[in-house]
């Protein structure tokens, strides 16, 4: 047999969503889970539960695939640095990883780059809260550097007092201008170990209390110049950080252009719109980066495609509610992760291809709304589909 | 847990493709296979090994499931009826059924519901086929009425004496007029129980020694009045036997109009360009179709779409091909099966989408050749391409 073996680390929904484009290519999928019932779990006939943090469980995993990749950003550095010393291929590395692992990494580095930071510096105290604060205006932003995701690890500050709790528990923390933004942009470049690299377009995201709630490419009335800016940059970016696989670079539309968020190192929700809307979805694309195959068409194959989100509402039987959005529209994708419903949690998406932005927004919104069981209740900041 | 679970019988590439469709839909997959490593055992963390022809290892396997359908119709009908019989859905049901497992049952039926068969005969010696011939005229072709596949149990037969073993060993065959046709169709449809149908567009299919090379929707040059009358047929039929699930009928296309060929109640691989090329994939539609769902948009999602097959020849190492298919052709979908080289073999398949169908089918063919390890030689029938 000469199709290689596939390891990822974590079994959540993101996991999950590359065994189809495993399937397809023909190589091994193989899950170190969490849990025997995780997403990812449930859809692979190779599956290992076991602690990441723990390397003997990372080396073993890894002795029976060919290369190692991720569902999450949480395996610590070290280990990562182990398992390549120890000869296993590793992507992305962690001297990528990094990047999407520390949020203080990351802004030192855009600063290098020149890509366009908000105002923000390292504080471990009140006092330098404080300072910062008083040079750049409150409210400011204020994150733990590591492990944040979905609006966890990130506080708004209206004076420095109010972060006391924060540095005794924390440490050291990064403080980030608040900015002024119209609208949130992300895009998702896939980078191979050889150098080659593919940009999706750009899309507008639309968060509600930190989470993604939609997704739309490419991003309604974007200028093509900001867009080849965001194109250029997100290149740049992906070869000085040797990115393998796929990288988001989550962002701030601003009157001026944009100014960079965050990255993660991974499939992420903002190009879900890639499974039913693109040549290659984000899936396929992280595999085919990190097996160091020649990457596929990230083109759009419709005017318009949108995400939106499936977030647990206080109702069970989500399954029931198929009857409803498969007959209301037959063209709807849905896409469930197996899991339990919890308030807020993130239970799968509907993509959505259309002529126009606007309908594909309101059509994948109504079909995941109802899912879940929870009135269609457009976010406010969608002013771009009007 | 309200989301129910599939049992397919049969670890095939049929019911291996169906598994990213069960991974979307968020439903179980279960899989009754004839190896450990079959296909779709593969890429299934519900995995039965068991041999579909002891009813005892069905009825354990359906009790662990809320529906049952297959891979290929090789289950006998009296087991399907049996667990049936003991409260479980089987889909499609062995009423249905029988009309692609029995050739005969199927040339009677086509008769019944008005639809363009060649002349038959059910025969059972060389007197009978003797007969048929001096009426019909030879060559004709001679079929066994259940078990044959790609090509196998199916002869051309200049005189009838030719035929003298295969009555010996068989018994009754099926004895129809060789039709005179210009190009192969093929047309796909979905059918619920509660009776919602969807139908694909008419697909042109490329044979060569009995095995599918090639397909390409919608067939190209196809006429609105045929394509029209096909749909309807193909829509009859479904109703009329009770398909649950999707169903092919294969065709040949005459001077007249068209000849019905055969059936399958099942995917098809005449529709596997709806992977990539159609809003809902066969393998999505039948699930969708056998749990009962409103059924998915069979849109095309571009003006052509082909499918190639890769047929295995002398070369073992299929996957280092990649390396050129995909950089050569960046949007070539490439679906292979986890299955070990024989030549001639049915290993997996290419789907590319163009503007044109002559580009497409180019593309495909190329990949899938290439894959294989074998010299691009375009079918001599491709008349509709020139």
């Amino acid at each position: 047999m000469t199709f290689p073996r596939i390891g990822v680390i974590g079994g959540g929904q993101l996991a999950r969503m590359m065994a189809p484009a495993a399937e397809a290519l023909g190589v091994g999928f193989h899950v170190l889970s969490e849990a025997p019932d995780a997403p990812a779990a449930q859809v692979s006939s190779q599956v290992v539960v076991g602690d990441y943090h723990d390397y003997p469980t990372l080396e073993a995993f890894a002795s029976t695939v060919d290369v190692i990749t991720f569902d999450h950003e949480h395996v610590p550095t070290e280990h990562l640095e182990a398992l390549m010393a120890a000869g296993h291929a590793v992507h992305p590395g962690p001297a990528a990883l990094v990047h999407a692992q520390d949020k203080l990494v990351m802004r030192a580095k855009m600063d290098e780059l020149g890509l366009p930071n908000p105002a923000w510096a390292e504080v471990s105290s009140v006092a330098d809260l404080e300072e910062f604060g008083s040079r750049i205006g409150f409210p400011l932003i204020l994150k733990t550097p590591r492990g944040g995701y979905d609006g966890h690890g990130v506080r708004v500050i209206h004076a420095a007092a109010e972060a006391a709790d924060w540095f005794a528990e924390a440490g050291t923390l990064l403080a980030e201008q608040k900015v002024d933004f119209t609208r949130e942009l992300s895009v998702m470049v896939g980078r191979s170990p050889s150098g080659q690299t593919a940009v999706w377009p750009v899309v507008a995201t639309y968060q509600q209390d930190g989470i993604c709630k939609e997704a739309v490419a490419p991003a309604p009335g974007i200028s093509a110049e900001l867009a080849t800016t965001i194109t250029a940059d997100v290149l740049k970016v992906a070869g000085a950080l040797g990115v393998t696989g796929v990288m988001a670079m989550e962002m701030f539309e601003t009157a001026e252009g944009y100014i960079v968020n965050e990255l993660a190192m991974r499939p992420h929700n903002t190009g879900h719109w890639t499974q039913d809307g693109s040549v290659t979805s984000q899936f396929e694309q992280h595999l085919r980066a990190v097996l160091d195959l020649p990457l596929g068409d990230p083109a759009p194959i419709a005017p318009a495609c949108a995400m939106a989100n499936v977030l647990g509402a206080d109702r069970d039987d989500l399954y029931h509610a198929y009857l409803h959005v498969m007959a209301h529209d037959p063209a709807a994708k849905v896409h469930m992760y197996g899991k339990s419903v919890r308030p807020g949690r993130k239970l799968g998406h509907v993509n959505v291809c259309s002529e126009s932005a606007a309908d594909a927004v309101a059509r994948a919104r109504h079909a995941a709304d109802f899912i879940a069981g929870v009135d269609t209740n457009p976010h406010p900041d969608r002013k771009d589909l009007a």
